[in-house]
């Protein structure tokens, strides 16, 4: 079926400009005299340094054999899935981060930048991809050393040991550190013993785990000489050659899911399972044959985070694979609120396609501002990462800057994407509700991206403490009303940088050339001042109200912290938003053709200005914009939709999908042909003098 | 399986207080020494006039025969909802709309509420119920006369004759009034000529359609003596008893769905399909032998939207079921947030349990609140719709007002309940994501209510119309400056009363008793004149931005009306949120035991600060708020969170639901057992003398 799909559609490009018709507004940037965007540059733009990959990953994945098909039921598309590792493999598309030792490329970033592509065949691919590399993978590249990277990447890259991640249990998600699965330390036969003390700690919702696995990385307290030296992981055999599970290992199957049904998450539990004391990934932590342990890191704590910082792609690639993911829901949105009529205008025109309409604009073009917004900031963080990966820029501040970075961005894309799939999904009504059309299952698969690899919450408020605490560190010693003082003076750049994806003091340049008075208040240089001002102030606010949580006893000040956390959690949001604006401005300053800068620019502006307008309330009470100003935000988007709106097709062509990755019929033409065709029968009829009257015309007679 | 959870489960209610622990905050309103709600009482509240035949239904879908089975194949899940159908006729449960002289009970109120519930065993159910019966039967029924009943009514009742309701058109969903298909009148033959012109007049997203249907009721424009007299309805047989296609008929299977996939929609196409003059539902406009046409109903308009309004019960029905759908999420992440614990609170207690988190309390309890509104608002629309369909209040004037209260409502609720559904998921983490859980597939099942039966930003958009009319119509005459006066002195309820719920003038009383002096100016007067002024300003807004439209050419004045677009349907937004708020405060006047009113009143205060809340921009701008005052909103907003929390299970347990209802694992008590054993497994090997030390206590010795 998809294959009939792609046979009978035609390029998306080709088909820009809807045949016929009397829009109320230009359609295209070439009917409105109005600078365009150079496609392929802005292509150039949103692929980043890693395009040449990405192009290749599109490549591959034009063959249908990668393509989702609908309506499989579980075992079969799990096992669609697990045959599409081994294509994957085949293709070479498994080993660009491991070292080149093992038949590997050691080119971080393209292996993100190539994984996150996957999303536009099957997200169950993309996340099964990154459970056997990204993260079973990775945790024997990250937290293992040599002999374990001799005994099994080779297998691990070629798919002969597939594997699961063994840290989540269902008692504890995005509390690792609590995790109840022991491995004790047997110094008489210089084993680990692996345990699952109670049913809370059985490891849950693995990928890899119902079925396919091997072996599993396993997250366990590390308990040596009567000492519990906290989370380590460790190289568990779990299968025999026949997919039996071995001896003191059990589990059960997840079963049904919301999404990703490609991908068998399964429970296991582990009954005094020995593993040779080498199976302890030892990088960070090592036991030595007579129980003594020893690491380069001596707090436990950093120890703990180093470790987990270490797996930090996953998150990397679900920022960017949101991100993909959304702006082909755009594109599918896009497409078809070009080519669909409903209603005429009241003014006796034929009927209009659904993005002339005002609400549909509003609906849609902020939200593909975000994608940009969101592609932009994915790959400086991109950059930033592979910068540490590659060991260039490797130091303990810059990966807490990544972390910091991930647990900012990834909550806003992950739920980003799924609020801009739904609205999609609406744009295009019943029709987006077919599974043919895509949007459903892209929804139902990337639902879970909210909740996994760190509850998007629980990250932000990560993102958060970050916050408050570089903040307290910028005023040690100084008093309440010198502390004031100083916060009156700053830029959330200043105060922030550390997190931040730009360096300070980096000159902000518009390239708008707006005349409207109403929205010189709300260009470049306002649209920063107001956001970075909003991190700056909820921060300080925040660390205001629980400074006397040093004279509380310990449950008061958890109480006190409790009653901040909603606003805590705002404020890191805030944070990642101005992280978002600010990428997004610094990528306009790479473009050279002028009217490409111009649209972008005023892509960027919808998308600051929504920023605005979401938290306009908290820029009204906190005297930052005055009610007319406030007004003004409003009306302004409103503006810049009708503005964009002939680029609207631009914009999502410059995603550069091709027919075999949208697939979706109702954005490949279709619907403008079923148009026409419904016009030239009504046009034909009228000409035959056949065409009933209308019963109101005979009213009138 | 399903089976199995509910062998394994107890009663929800006895787990209400989770073992052992201690809380941050009390968890029962026992432990608070607060006012508790009477749960039966608000159980009685919240099921309405017709709660006996809720329950008759609830009972019934305690049978596990009546189950959502998840993983079931497209065909398996369709065959299985096919024979609940007839398990629904053999419980009665099919009858109580239809006339008694078809062995019906002429219950309209009844029907609807009996077929809400079914949302509960699974919506696949529900809605394909409501083609048979509230769709392609009703159309027999409202729009056919005594020879249609006769011949067709007690087949539909029985299942003996499943039908399909064909309205939509691959190329005309909302907009029934421009579908394509043909009805021509041959009076050669006394016949119709049933006619799909082109591709997009094709029948589409049809309930029944796809297999199960023998026949539809299809909307077609009727063409008698060269005139076109518009939509109206036939009866057309289009598979014989084996299920192949008649002459002239064919089809399309739609395929998989993002959710509803026990329903087999599909499309269909008519070639000169001829049936006899007696197949045209005759009730509003018919055609007699010769040809010449016929109706009561002398305005075309008026006719069409009779027509449409005597199918309203489609989206009454809608309403309900996202309202207890949403009540079902909630009542699985409340108890759920009540049971897990996730991190200490930092204050050396043990781990917290979700609920105690500020975050999390935030999350749930205004949309907990809003569950309830959206209840009481549907228990007055219900009670309107009975008043009009059994005759006793049936005006026009009503069935317009009931008309714009469907389009009101139905928008709020289904929207709200992806957003509430959706919430629960992720406020459940992975588990939520477990299809076992029930909240993704509610999520996928509940994802269409959005846009069928009436796209919600499109019924959104015809009660602001509405709005506007009414406004007008006080003002006929006067000019500018009276108009401005007279707006300044009204309320919406006088404005707008024609489309509310609530008579004119209804006194307005507070049980709540509040002492802080921030709460006094958002009490329920001021909650009142807030959002009651919203949709009157907004409204005189739109109206005079609107004024010049009478000057402008059609196409200048369509332009204008589309730049108004997103405002219009934005106030008619705080139109229904209003309805909502009104039909909650009249229901906590119906309340005895004073507890219960006051902790209503407390959620009734949640719901309305938080409608505040969400567009507090608007009353700051239009000095509606002082910025101090908008200050508060959030603060008291988050008050009412910690004073509900002790209350919130008592609150999901007023909806009433029984284990076999809410059948997710993880709200049956697991969780809770869970983590008693993890606690008692740590309490054990503390007293064992053999627990591990931790790394950190050996830094310090």
């Amino acid at each position: 079926m998809a294959d009939a799909v792609v046979r009978s559609s035609t390029p998306a490009r080709s088909k820009r400009t809807p045949a016929g018709g009397a829009p109320t507004a230009p359609h295209s940037a070439a009917q409105a005299h109005e600078p365009r965007i150079n496609i392929q540059q802005v292509n150039d733009l949103l692929l980043g340094k890693w395009a040449e990959t990405r192009r290749e990953a599109r490549a591959m994945v034009k063959d249908p054999a990668f393509w989702q098909v609908e309506g499989l039921t579980v075992a079969e598309h799990r096992e669609r899935v697990f045959s599409q590792l081994h294509l994957l493999v085949d293709a070479g598309g498994s080993r660009r981060a491991f070292p080149k030792e093992y038949g590997g490329l050691e080119d971080n970033g393209a292996n993100i930048a190539g994984f996150e592509e996957l999303v536009l065949a099957d997200p169950s691919l993309q996340i099964k991809s990154g459970v056997q590399w990204g993260l079973f993978g990775a945790a024997i590249h990250q937290l293992g050393t040599k002999k374990h990277h001799d005994r099994w990447l080779a297998d691990v890259m070629d798919m002969s040991l597939p594997g699961a991640f063994a840290m989540t249990e269902t008692g504890h998600g995005s509390d690792v550190a609590a995790v109840g699965t022991t491995a004790t330390y047997d110094p008489e036969t210089e084993e680990f013993v692996i345990h699952t003390p109670f049913r809370g700690a059985w490891k849950d919702y693995l990928g890899n785990a119902a079925v396919h696995g091997r072996a599993a990385t396993v997250f366990a307290q590390l308990i040596t000489g009567g000492v519990n030296y906290g989370v380590h992981c460790f190289f568990v055999p779990i299968r025999d050659d026949e997919g039996n599970f071995l001896d003191g290992v059990g589990g059960e199957d997840d079963g049904v899911k919301g999404g990703l049904n490609g991908i068998d998450n399964g429970r296991l539990h582990f009954t005094q399972v020995r593993v040779p004391r080498e199976n302890l990934l030892n990088r960070y932590g090592d036991v030595a044959a007579d129980g003594s342990y020893s690491s380069d890191i001596a707090s436990p704590g950093r120890r703990f985070f180093t470790m987990l910082g270490a797996l930090v792609q996953g998150r990397i690639s679900l920022d960017g694979a949101a991100t993909w993911a959304s702006a082909l829901a755009m594109t599918i949105a896009v497409t078809y609120g070009n080519q669909r009529r409903q209603f005429d205008s009241g003014s006796g025109t034929p009927e209009i396609v659904l993005l002339d309409y005002g609400k549909h604009q509003r609906r849609l073009l902020p939200r593909l501002a975000t994608v940009y917004a969101q592609a932009f900031a994915h790959e400086e963080f991109l950059q930033k990462f592979d910068g540490v990966f590659s060991g260039e820029r490797d130091t303990p501040a810059e990966r807490e800057d990544l972390e910091t970075l991930a647990a900012a961005l990834k909550p806003l894309s992950t739920w980003n994407a799924l609020d801009t799939i739904q609205e999609a999904r609406e744009a295009c009504g019943g029709a987006g509700f077919l599974a043919e059309n895509r949007l459903v299952s892209l929804h139902h698969d990337l639902d879970v991206y909210a909740t996994f690899e760190g509850d998007n919450n629980v990250l932000l408020q990560l993102v958060g403490k970050r916050l408050l605490g570089d903040y307290a560190k910028q005023f040690k010693g100084k008093d309440a009303a010198a502390l004031a003082r100083f916060a009156v003076g700053q830029t959330a750049g200043n105060l922030f940088h550390g997190a931040g994806l730009r360096q300070l003091g980096q000159a902000v340049s518009d390239f708008g050339s707006t005349a409207r008075a109403v929205e010189h208040g709300l260009r470049v240089e306002q649209q920063h001042e107001l956001l970075a001002g909003r991190v700056q102030q909820t921060v300080a606010d925040i660390a205001a109200r629980l400074r006397p949580a040093s004279k509380l006893s310990k449950s008061e000040a958890a109480a006190l912290f409790n009653e901040n956390q909603t606003e805590l959690i705002e404020a890191a949001r805030a944070h990642g938003e101005l992280l978002q604006w600010e990428a997004f401005t610094d990528a306009i300053e790479r473009v050279e053709d002028p009217a490409t800068a111009q649209v972008l620019t005023w892509v960027r502006d919808l998308f600051g200005l929504s920023l605005i307008e979401k938290h306009l309330a908290w820029y009204l009470i906190n005297g930052r914009l005055s009610a007319q100003r406030a007004e003004a935000v409003t009306r302004y988007i409103a503006r810049l939709c009708t503005r964009l709106r002939p680029h609207a097709q631009d914009l999502v062509d410059g995603f550069g999908y091709e027919p075999e990755h949208v697939r979706a019929p109702i954005a490949s033409g279709a619907e403008a042909a079923r148009q026409e065709e419904a016009r030239e029968y009504y046009r034909e009829l009228a000409a035959s003098g056949n065409a009933p009257v209308s019963e109101k015309s005979l009213h009138k007679k």
